[in-house]
């Protein structure tokens, strides 16, 4: 049994995890932990696909999803489709103090967010918003018929002492989506699950696939019959994925983290998944995570793979392509 | 096993119902018949928490959401926090063929539904308008802390005689919600989910609490292990709703509907619930569904309960209060 432990979705996640894991050391619980961690990855202009430097819409306007879950009430609180809000994480937060209307959409959550105070930031960066030029050109030069891709969320997982587990899910969506598009991050059993008396898990990938799955309250299902973090994730993606190539014809990337009550831990993939995790006496750490011949087989990222994504996600702003 | 058999929660239904199993027993497919059943629900002004007739939210708009899930593909498409659109199910409907985009919410919702054509209609009804201003006046009145009630889901499953199973579900959300709430009605796993080679499930009640459970999926889950819709349906309401008093210190209303492959169906609930079910050889009919002592009772409408209900839809609106 670990104290206190937490995964999170992405290399992004990194500082906020050491973040969440230094003040879950300290006594404080994983509500705090969750939403301080997530925070620092939508604070950060460098990860293009949550909060503050997230990609686009079509219309380059930067949309944003989130949601919390406690383990302990099974209380939700999510938004989806709002703009200009510093910290999503903390709306939805929020709004899983609510009874009623505790999932809000739109111009009416933005409203309500209003109301309470919510920091307001034009979250569409210039990095960002090169991007976009550079790809409705792209459009326009290869005649894209789908040019949607880039559909990282980060998803964080945390277990405290009291065994208290969070789920917390923060993105910009899908790069190019249509404006109103929602995609799995902030529903209920798609995007993420948490019941602290069994684990919780969530997923990042291609959301209108995930939500065919319901992938998440899946992993935790499995985690109840007892079957361990890593199996659970791993088998809940590829038996998934194979099925909806066979049903649908085809299945877009999917990765899901999961945890249980005893703060073990595990992921599932279909792609090349980049997680971070660390727990009581193990100290946070970015892990790569591949499908090689349907096992996942997971290493810790090496410092080559390390520089190349900071260079690549610090390109200067001009030299982008 | 029954050749074609459709279930839909409510009285309202009723009429949408009798029509689709007709088309399915003239070899139509479920996607005809549901599509058919759910818009002839949203047409009628009397139904008051669907599509033209539907109840506003706080500030008197009909905010509609809807899903339609198709059970071979799992392909999924959704709308929800949209206003003013005649038939949010056949929105849904055209969004399941989308790959990426599938579920649209709000403005970008709407403006999608205009480009694609789909009538446009002021589905504030005077009746609902009426109702309105009456819960205003009884707020003020008695200082109301939650205005909330009406939550009424209609939520139609069908299988054809190719064993196609489809959900689909439309509803304009609480009354009194706030602008921008969204309920689990368009949300996969909690208001609805598919599977033909399973079958099929689909909630109303307290959205706020269907999607803490993921109820429909757990439904489905249950059948694929072998377990009857009617035990299926029936043991998770009763479970779920026991779990959340225990976790969360209450639970909202709930129904579930459920259909299997073999064109089975059964339901469960916490409270008095209508539905209408038929199938090959067996005509639509209204049902009462009630808990019992940890029991479903399901009879047969007396014609007092069905005039009851007639008499009471249809109040001259200057007698409503």
């Amino acid at each position: 049994m670990k104290k206190f432990s937490m995964i999170a979705t992405w290399r992004m996640a990194f500082e906020g995890v050491q973040e969440g894991l230094s003040l879950l050391s300290n006594d404080n619980g994983s509500e705090i932990a969750v939403e301080r961690a997530i925070i620092l990855t939508e604070n950060n202009p460098y990860y293009k696909s949550v909060g503050f430097g997230g990609l686009p819409n079509e219309h380059c306007e930067v949309e944003l999803d989130a949601a919390w879950m406690n383990g302990d009430t099974l209380a939700i609180g999510a938004v989806a489709n709002i703009k200009d809000f510093a910290n999503p994480i903390s709306i939805a937060k929020k709004l899983s103090e609510e009874r009623f209307n505790s999932f809000m959409v739109g111009k009416g959550a933005e409203d309500f967010a209003h109301k309470l105070g919510f920091e307001r930031k034009n979250m569409l960066t210039e990095r960002a918003k090169r991007m976009w030029e550079l790809k409705i050109k792209e459009i326009q030069d290869k005649k894209l018929l789908t040019p949607y891709d880039g559909h990282d969320t980060v998803c964080i997982l945390g277990k405290d002492c009291n065994g208290t587990i969070i789920a917390g899910t923060s993105t910009s969506g899908l790069f190019m989506k249509r404006s109103g598009r929602v995609g799995d991050s902030p529903l209920s059993g798609s995007g993420f699950y948490a019941d602290s008396t069994v684990g919780a898990a969530a997923a990042t990938g291609l959301g209108e696939d995930i939500m065919k799955g319901c992938l998440s309250y899946e992993v935790v299902k499995l985690m109840e019959q007892g079957v361990s973090p890593q199996e659970a994730a791993e088998k809940t993606v590829l038996d998934f994925s194979k099925k909806l190539r066979q049903r649908y014809g085809r299945c877009g990337a999917i990765s899901i983290i999961a945890l249980d009550k005893n703060g073990d831990y595990g992921v599932g993939t279909n792609v090349e998944f980049s997680f971070v995790a660390g727990y009581e006496n193990e100290e946070a750490k970015v892990y790569i995570a591949n499908l090689i011949e349907d096992k996942v087989v997971i290493e810790v990222a090496s410092q080559e793979w390390l520089d190349n994504y900071e260079k690549r996600i610090k390109t200067p702003i001009e030299e982008l392509k």
